[in-house]
């Protein structure tokens, strides 16, 4: 290189430094620092904390539970049914901690059982906090709520005469066994999850789930004692607070804006805010069509309108809903509602014709309408193949249905699941607790 | 251009070639995105999500309601009482879907009477998502709320006599016509909002509509057997079950920050931020002012503290503090809530007085201190003026009692209202539903 | 300067020239404004949304104790238990809100005792919105529930004996002196803090404040009438409506998530996220534990599962992991709630041994515990101190015990504290209140 080249490089590079200056001065403060990672440990934060009160929500529905449980069932066999309801949430909790969460979870997609591991991941170790990401410790919090909700169905099919030591045997088998598997089918990427079967909150994975493995319980039980006259007819047996069970219903309704919306699993980014309020405007409208429903249809058959039918004509629609919730319009949501409000009424006529004994309704409101709700998903969601859905549904019917009457038979024949006549005649509360729900009350008869 | 002109141009060109190198090297990683679209999603999830938890809260009330008043009647009619309660949101919710909705909110500014039509915006076609903007599901299910409040006060007031199919046509008419007009006055932007009439979230629109509904009900019916001797004099007839009013009222307490603090709208934005805490504390001290001043005047009057007036004492500087909660300080919160306590107190003896049966004191707590609330706004808010409070206050209650004076007497005189005087005395659980609230337990009464 | 070197000149300012052209095309549309400021607001809502969420959870508390406290009492003391609850909430906010607040933080750190001045920082005027900064009045919010909540425990232990008018001066005592001078040692800064003390979120500060000023106050007023026979025995007293306690003990647990999660204060910030969601599921499973091992025992010595002790194992489990649930692991939550189980039962079974009359348990399940949740913190907390730890633990301890005892013996000789034996035995809602909780309801005994 000639020396005159290295001059001309000389004031190109002035040139560059020059251009550099006047950038610095036009800039006059520094560029803002990169806000990507604040926004995002912000995102981060708002969707851990909305799945957080989603997951209290539905925690909230153990007390609904006990109090339409008991408020439907009579007051001897109250405490009984408050305390099952307090320890399939205590006992299936810590069983799902302790090994069931990962039996869900797997993380390993496609199969039909998987298992991860024992606890959870706790510190987080091998996680990175982020929009959309979900805290591995809220995340089992959510899902354990659901896990108990699963487990606590049953207590209503059973109330009034199964022993509270084989409930909680029942507890550890559903919450460690039967719910976690059919639920990674689903939830955990598992078979009918690759298949494109949708239950986006659980009509099938968590409410037929229950349902079905109530009837199997009522079916292995057998009737209370006087629910059939000796020539069969069914006989009423009312429940003794119609105050909590209606309160229960309330709060079942509150945790269910915890357990469909929170469903989604995010809120921020305009379609997740958008999905959250459409699911729980379709949650109202279903839950409020099946009150009405339900109603309607005892007013013009009996002349009189019902609480507790109209109670779970609500319940039913939130139940037939929950599939389907993300994927309905407005207006199908109360289309599904009012045809759960009859489903669970006709349920209820069948089980009568059958002469199975659900003392609440557990099956009509939650496995028959579980079944609805995905079904209903086949007929109104968008880009549903109700072939799949009825797959799908069957699939998890079948299997919570069959394990838990086979759990029960061979419960039935070992150690015996039924208090002696003795005991339900007066009450499981001083058979099995030595304890009344009312003390000091009097009773007008032994129930 | 000569040769040696092209060379020097191509040392220009390697001039700023490494400017942009020496430039992505100082750099070292590209310049951040605009994140403005990004923030603003994320301020939008936020407030979707304020909203909707407040909404869940609101909806929670109507539990609060049905315990309350069934609490402080006779258990005979508790069935009743809780199923209006169930059905108001039920029937109402539906009609409020269907089209009463869009005549609180007809999008039309200025009015006495306009109607937007059929159902309402789900999929938000003409919506854009962006910070303080409502997704006009979630806007809906917290307006559903609202209107369901409004009509389930009435149904306390009516308790013990009123024919359940009549609640029913009444549910229809105030949700879908009577509520909906005067909360378009105010809300939905008509002429007491062009005005300058300030109610924040409802001391008039939501709980005044209610209470002044239920006292002309409660006029056209007359008061319940036995509650006025024949000399005149007024007779207790005591609540059944203390336990129901009392959690009732926390119940009422919890939704109320859904109630108060939502109907800021949004929480993103320092001084929204600010206000929501504000209505927050302002709700408490006034609520816990009314407990306290009602209480005291009972134990002053009568030696001995009455929870009964303690808990409406609550609930009445919970209403009169809710058109103002965003407008008043601290201490004239306090101020606000010791008045209501006494206004409660002071309208039970009135209603005596004119021999009118409210049960529960629906008129007190939700009509005289509705009333109240409008006009403490007057006084106490900042830059409110009071001649507009007072007339927009005496409008709404005049509206609302005149229309449903009218519906009464016109199915009294043409259906009828009241259930016959065999019914009343046996229970409307009995009459009307063939149920009892409380099977098994006995009764030293009828009642 | 040669002619020729100011053509070199135009040659470099032609590179800058297009250098900036190039860059400007490059950026295509104009550059960021700063979003830090809008990030911080955005921070600043969320931190504020998150706390007023969990403060209403807290006052949701207050019918929580309601309902257990009358629940596990006789139903002749009802009115009067909750009529307490309703009136500690009342009485204690509003001295909270006039000068006890200040008490608790006046803003001068490391001392025994300051005062702030009377009312709170209403308008915020000295303070600045920002990321983890809390507004003035959602702090008081959530502080005055956790005053409420040291207050209301008390209610339980002098259950069916205490003078109204005496509680509501205790109430005024402990909310206005005792619960915030050492709050103030603790979270206000005081000495204890200093000394590095951990306390998360008042296993010591709230519970065992409330626990010990319980003990205090039962064993002042001496047993119950019948509680123990004359020759010592303890004599059960059965409550009278489990379906209350259950569901009591169910919304103190959802209570407790915005306890023991709210208490970070904040949730933006990967660890504070963490930690709110850690903090949680500790809860839960220390919550668990406690109920399995507390029915476990009453199974195994009995034959028989009580609720009652589960119920109280469940609520022991809570306040133990109250003091550590941010720094023990998934696996220690569970052994602390396990551990507490066991100990309310030794509570309860020490109490009757030294004819100490706590009707309710409320010692051992908040005195007892609290005291176990601040060891625990010691023996499982990371890099935390056990002798520090029984230090503060014994201090806040000693203190509420001794200026409660001396308080309530100081009413006793001078007002009196007990009612009368006759309105004992015909009940304290006759004898207080001249009222009955379940009016028309036939009971076979007194109580």
């Amino acid at each position: 290189m000639k020396r005159i080249k290295a001059k001309r490089l000389l004031w190109v590079l002035l040139g560059m430094a020059m251009t550099f200056a006047v950038g610095l001065y036009a800039q006059s403060e520094p560029a803002p620092a990169d806000p990507s990672a604040d926004i995002a440990i912000t995102q981060y934060a708002i969707d851990n904390f909305f799945l957080f009160i989603c997951a209290v929500l539905v925690i909230f529905m153990q007390a609904g539970f006990a109090l339409v449980e008991s408020g439907l069932n009579s007051a001897k066999n109250t405490v009984n049914i408050l305390f099952k309801n307090l320890m399939d949430f205590s006992v299936g909790g810590l069983i799902f901690y302790l090994f069931a969460y990962k039996l869900m979870y797997p993380g390993v997609p496609g199969g039909f059982f998987q298992w991860g591991g024992f606890f959870l991941n706790e510190t987080g170790a091998d996680f990175a906090p982020g929009p959309g990401v979900l805290h591995p410790q809220v995340d089992f919090l959510f899902q354990v709520a659901f896990a108990a909700t699963a487990a606590t169905i049953v207590s209503g099919a059973v109330a009034g005469r199964l022993k509270f030591g084989v409930y909680m045997i029942y507890t550890a088998l559903i919450v460690g066994l039967v719910y976690p598997i059919s639920g990674y089918w689903k939830w955990g990427g598992g078979w009918l999850n690759v298949m494109g079967f949708h239950d986006f909150a659980g009509s099938l994975v968590v409410h037929a789930v229950g349902g079905f493995a109530g009837l199997a319980a009522a079916i292995v039980l057998g009737p209370r004692i006087g629910r059939f006259s000796p020539e069969g007819k069914p006989q009423v047996i009312p429940g003794h607070n119609l105050g909590f069970a209606t309160l229960g219903v309330f709060i079942l309704l509150i945790g269910w804006y915890g357990f469909n919306p929170g469903s989604q699993l995010k809120i921020v980014g305009a379609e997740n805010t958008a999905l959250v309020m459409l699911i729980a405007v379709n949650t109202t409208l279903a839950a409020i069509a099946g009150a009405v429903s339900a109603m309607a249809i005892t007013w013009f058959l009996y002349k009189k309108p019902e609480l507790s039918m109209a109670l779970n004509g609500l319940l039913a629609g939130l139940v037939g809903i929950t599939a389907n919730c993300d994927t309905v319009s407005n207006g199908e949501a109360v289309i599904i509602g009012l045809v759960a409000g009859v489903l669970v009424w006709a349920g209820v006529k069948l089980l009568d014709m059958l002469k199975i004994d659900d003392p609440v309704g557990a099956w009509p409101v939650h496995g028959l309408n579980g079944l609805w709700g995905g079904i209903a998903t086949g007929i109104f969601g968008t880009d549903k193949d109700l072939v799949v859905q009825l797959i799908g549904s069957f699939s998890i019917i079948a299997w919570a249905f069959v394990t838990m009457l086979v759990i029960f038979l061979a419960l039935k024949y070992t150690i015996g699941i039924r208090v002696s006549r003795e005991e339900e005649l007066k009450g499981l509360d001083i058979g099995e607790h030595g304890a009344e729900a009312y003390h000091g009350f009097s009773f007008y008869t032994v129930e």
